[in-house]
């Protein structure tokens, strides 16, 4: 209340996932059950395919902050 | 051959993952048969779980261009 | 500070995982890398496979609240 | 034949996913390719994102008794 | 340019994930967001479900040459 | 009953994973906390990365028939 959102010093939770990114949410597309939400992280585009539930849960629209997350098990690499 | 390895339009082939971020290996630890590759893609710490296997078959190592990529469907948003 | 770690209302940070489940830990087991952390939620024990890195930064030992947190697509269901 | 179908001793199929639990079908919201299926396993509600097909091949509807099941390495730990 | 679009050795790109098997579209099924996709591996149908975006992108349609491209990490074992 | 175990019409248990290919193990490495396995799955080799748990559990060696099971969200699509 009256904090600004940024204010990472008010949530305790902390979870597993190594990778965590902070950005803003650039689009946002529901379709029936799944919608697909693009961030802006420091110029790169990032997608992810979440529920539309989480969507509204989490009043995901343009323009909001909002932080990429993802577990390290999920991440590939690839080489030229 | 004596292209420098940044050439993208060398590389034919597309995968369907959403997420294809660029950057360089920068920690490689290898465990009994999991290994943990650190990408430094434009400042942001990239952490992926892959297998030795990969590790040897990309050869990669400190230094080497590298990209990470993931699905669409295995990244999650949060909000503060 | 003097607060009881399980007061939820103290964090704000909201993820799109649609299962969160709060348990205890009751098992961490470090591998040369990746850690198996068994938690017991309501009766049902829950396996993760986390980096030991996120083990050693969220602290978890047998006894710990925490909870378990799984992306809707990575749920699968079965039938008899 | 003649036995129920919950006689778990019937099914011979084993898999490697650590993550197993016995719930009951209490939604099912089909779009146009993804279907999402709630289960409630001891109280705790469990959302799983899947395709319509395997709704319609596991004839999954509400009141059916069902399995949650997920891979150890799709599981995350989160704490306060 | 002027070799056939299936010789490997014109790709330099080369990614951890364990499992890529070569096959062939034989169904496309647009969503809302969300596409589903049959390939026929050696007589084996693969089902992937990917973005609508990515379908488009890689201009998948009936017939074509494509790959299953799948992480080891999200490959589980069953015996009977 | 004096049935062969690998008669599927036995199994009565039926998982959303669209894809479930049968094959034979070739190869199981252990490591600290993680195995890879191996199957053969019509000459076409794939690598699952699971728990040592579910190998001992499904007590998996070379040689015994296996299936390996994938979600569709798993799958990547890739072309040349």
């Amino acid at each position: 209340m009256g904090q600004p959102l940024s204010t990472p010093t008010r949530c305790l939770m902390k979870i597993s996932a190594r990778n965590q990114f902070k950005g803003k949410v650039i689009e946002v597309t529901k379709g029936a059950t799944t919608a697909h939400v693009k961030l802006d992280i420091g110029g790169a585009i990032v997608t992810a395919s979440i529920t539309n539930e989480a969507v509204d849960d989490l009043r995901l629209e343009v323009g909001k902050p909002a932080y990429a997350v993802v577990k390290a098990s999920d991440i590939m690499i690839a080489v030229d």
